[in-house]
């Protein structure tokens, strides 16, 4: 049994601990939190909730901790820590600074002997596979992603933030007329408007101005001054009644050419539809827990992203099951 | 530059080299034919193509030799014999016998330091990554494959078998009921019938008995008895005119569900379309090809399939720059 840690229990930790249940080689040992643990009620019967302190003395009791922290401030500090202690895997999404938290945990990995995965979920992660795998296999081509239909916690939170709103979920929505444009092999040139609306529900505070707050959403820069919104009222009952859930999903999508003369076509379309983005995000980490277990007893160590695991590591099956029933 | 030789020139060995010409930091070497060279007329300017007898002399100034024979009698014997002298590429698909193929493979390629990857295309291939993927990403859940529409040559030269035929070409065709069925997440339990149609375009014999063909096509046991079937028959410049390419594609989708109550459904789907299944199945072994030489070059050799090798091993982008740009 490969035994995983989880640190912090927010939805994302939630997620990893769906995940481990469904895999049979795996069991959930302990989850670790900076709050009180007394406060933190799991899911999984039998299994205790530390403090982050305890983590250093558990070091030989978890094969591989699961980091369910914010990448603005947690896991910058938090991965490069515990992979000094432990094999880790992060979900780490701020895109610019990858290249620094890479080395960051890299230097600290391979110092102990630990293996790592930073990353790693749908986007980035299952997403930025398909775009590597397409573009390698369709060099002159055009990328296409598209988001949604799903819940943005980033633009939630900044339509939360406006005076008078109570509670807000926003909704990303790809636009089906580019969608059926990039799939057509046309290779259009699209505008961040042409490929997605934004669809806000807000819960206002009594006597709010309404239109004030609609007008504050449509002309917030960068969060949606650049985007066709739309945004509805609806009363904090609606609000826990249609939209208590966080789906999510999308679409990589290459088109490229072939041929002597480049005159044949070819998509390349990978489709995600998500019930629960953290409970799905939490099952891409789990299957890159297995490959982190088994490519540090191998001795491959320090830090990886998706591009550099083989595919067969994050199977629980071996070679020759796996080629019998899945090539 | 990678060197790539091309043994056999069919449509696959067509679409090895059109994607060769794709790829920047390949060129080809050299094309090698069981016919007579002189009878062999390649694209490509300035490349000869010499008879098979002339490959080991030619060991040292190829790189990777790609195999495009057929899988029923050519590869079993071709690659094994040509791993022993070269890095090489194939498309084995007859999927009984990729165990025995593989071991074949590597005993070779393991004696003679060599690096191979075997049944490399899209079906096996691609879908093969996608149903590994995914299945290690949902453990409990349901895979479908769905082909089409596309060519397919085996159910094409059975219907060139009957008596009467002169020409004829069979395209499979997925439902879309089906498919919009396995994508509703509903899990529906389908037949042969209910996921494809076949749709043969015949050109008959003069004076042939329409009703006679058309009976014996759709009767035929395996190919088509399980399957409905629609028969057009037309004229040979319709066949030139209208069913002249190689058009192919289809779907990997998996559903599957997370959470403590199996309370949410994901589906994944992969998706590809066509304009020509041999470019298509070409420009993925190119990538392949550049695997293996690499890997190669770090000495890691024997017999591999799509599921040994990672991903960043497929680009000639180096990992900085993939995890800038893709991840």
């Amino acid at each position: 049994m490969i035994r995983i840690g989880i640190f912090g229990y927010g939805n994302l930790g939630k997620g990893v601990e769906c995940a481990v249940k469904k895999n049979k080689d795996m069991e959930l040992k302990a989850v670790f939190t900076r709050r009180d643990p007394e406060t933190v009620k799991i899911m999984t019967e039998g299994v205790s909730v530390y403090k982050e302190e305890k983590l250093p003395e558990m070091k030989d009791e978890i094969d591989v901790l699961i980091l369910c922290g914010g990448s603005a401030t947690d896991l910058p500090e938090q991965t490069p820590k515990y992979a000094s202690l432990f094999n880790v895997v992060d979900s780490f999404d701020t895109h610019a600074n990858i290249p620094k938290h890479f080395d960051n945990v890299d230097k600290n990995a391979r110092a102990a002997g630990k293996t790592c995965v930073i990353s790693c979920g749908w986007d980035p992660g299952m997403f930025s596979l398909n775009r590597l795998y397409a573009n390698c296999i369709l060099p002159d081509g055009v990328d296409y992603t598209f988001w949604g239909k799903g819940v943005s916690q980033g633009h939630s939170d900044a339509v939360r933030r406006i005076e008078g709103v109570k509670d807000c979920r926003q909704y990303t929505c790809p636009v089906e007329a580019a969608l059926d444009a990039v799939r057509s092999g046309s290779n259009p040139s699209l505008t961040t408007r042409d490929k997605h609306t934004r669809v806000c529900y807000v819960v206002a505070k009594e006597g709010a101005d309404l239109s004030r707050i609609e007008n504050e959403i449509k002309t917030m820069p960068n969060y949606f001054a650049d985007y066709d919104t739309t945004v509805h009222f609806i009363t904090e009952e609606e609000m826990a009644r249609d939209h208590s859930g966080l789906p999510h999903g999308g679409n990589v999508i290459r088109t490229g050419k072939t041929g002597m003369n480049d005159e044949h076509t070819h998509i390349i379309e990978y489709k995600l539809t998500l019930d629960s983005n953290p409970e799905f995000t939490g099952s891409v980490i789990a299957a890159y827990a297995r490959a982190v277990y088994r490519l540090n007893k191998e001795g491959d160590t320090g830090c990886k992203t998706v591009f550099d695991i083989a595919p067969k590591y994050l199977s629980d099956k071996d070679e020759r099951e796996l080629i019998a029933h899945l090539l």
